[in-house]
C-alpha cells in the first residue's frame, strides 16, 4: 500500500505565516455586496485595501483527511462595520471545523441555514468549535491583525453563494467605540 | 432541525490547560511494557510520576465532525528513553490528524503499519501533518513540559493495542547528550 508521507511546517505566531502554504488575498474589491455601507465601500474602494490573507495547506478532497489554514484579518472599517471574511457554509453542510486565536482581538458570527445568529469574541487562546450545518464568519473588532488558525475536514469545501447571496441575520459595527451586534437592516429571510 | 450549539473555550498558552475539557492523567504505572529499560522501569515505578495530561473536548463519534485536546507531555527519561506517549493507530485507520506544538521540545514518531518510521522534531509553532494510516507518539526531549494541540476527526478513535505489543519500531534516547533516533532493540515485525 502506497502512503502518503508525514511532514512538520512552522507557523510564525508573529505574521501567522505557514511556510510553503498557498496563500490567498481578499482585498475590499474582491467583497461587493458584503458590506452594509455601499457609499463607504466605494469610498474606501479607491484605496481598495487587503482585508484578509490565507495560508492554507490543503489535502485531496476525502473523508477523513484534514485540512488547515491561517487568516491574517487586518484592522479597519467599512463605515461602520468592521473588517471580516466573507463566511461561508460547508458545501458538505455537516463538516465541523476548529478554529484557535492566535493573535489581536475579534470574534466569530454564526448562522444556522434558517437565520439563527450567535456571537463567539475571540481572543488569543480562544478556541472555537464549530458544529456542523452553521455558516461562520471572522471578525476583527481590534485595531491590530487578528490572526488564527483553522482546521476543517478535507472534502468539507466551502459554499460561499448562499452568504454573498443573503448575508448574515447580523452584522458587527462600532457604535459609540464600542463592538455591537445587530439586525442587519438588508437581511431577508 | 436540531443544531449542536457553537461554543468558545480558552486554552491556557502557559499551562496548556483548556478549560471544561475532559482530562485524563497517564502515570508511569500507566505504561508498562512500553519503555526499552525494564529495570530502569521498575526503578522509577516507586515514584510512578506522571507522564502526561490530557485536556479533551470530545463529539460524538460521527463523521464529520471534530475532536480536539491539549497534551502536557512531562519532561524526563526511563533509562535513556525519553518520557512519550502511549502512540495510536486511529480505528478507522484512514482517519488523518493535525498537532500543533506550544511550548517546550520534543517531536513525533510516526510509523506505518508495516513499520517504516519517521521523526519529526517539533518546537512552539510547528504543525505536524499525520497522514491517515500512521500511527503515532510525541516525546519530550527537553527539560520542560511540552505541550501541544491535536485536531482529530470524532470518528478516528484509538487503537492502542497495536503499539502496547509491538512497540515502534524506533526508540528515541539520550545518548552523549544528543536526541538520537535507533532502531527498537525489542522490535519484531
Amino acid at each position: 500500500m502506497e502512503y502518503k508521507e508525514p511532514f512538520g511546517v512552522k507557523l510564525d505566531f508573529e505574521s501567522g505565516i505557514i511556510e510553503n502554504a498557498k496563500k490567498l488575498v481578499r482585498k475590499l474589491s474582491d467583497m461587493k455586496g458584503y458590506y452594509v455601507d455601499e457609499e463607504a465601500y466605494e469610498k474606501l474602494l479607491k484605496e481598495d485595501p487587503i482585508i484578509y490573507e490565507v495560508y492554507a495547506v490543503e489535502q485531496e478532497e476525502k473523508d477523513g483527511d484534514l485540512n488547515f489554514a491561517t487568516t491574517v484579518l487586518y484592522p479597519g472599517k467599512v463605515g461602520s462595520e468592521f473588517f471580516m471574511t466573507k463566511g461561508h457554509y460547508h458545501s458538505k453542510a455537516d463538516r465541523a471545523e476548529v478554529y484557535f486565536a492566535l493573535k489581536g482581538k475579534g470574534g466569530m458570527l454564526l448562522q444556522t441555514p434558517e437565520g439563527e445568529a450567535r456571537w463567539i469574541p475571540m481572543e488569543p487562546g480562544t478556541i472555537v468549535y464549530v458544529p456542523p450545518y452553521w455558516a461562520h464568519r471572522t471578525i476583527n473588532t481590534g485595531d491590530e491583525p487578528f490572526i488564527f488558525l483553522a482546521l476543517y475536514p478535507a472534502d468539507a469545501g466551502h459554499d460561499y453563494g448562499t452568504i454573498k447571496e443573503k448575508g448574515f441575520s447580523k452584522i458587527v459595527v462600532e457604535e459609540n467605540g464600542e463592538v455591537v451586534v445587530k439586525d442587519n437592516p438588508k437581511w431577508t429571510e
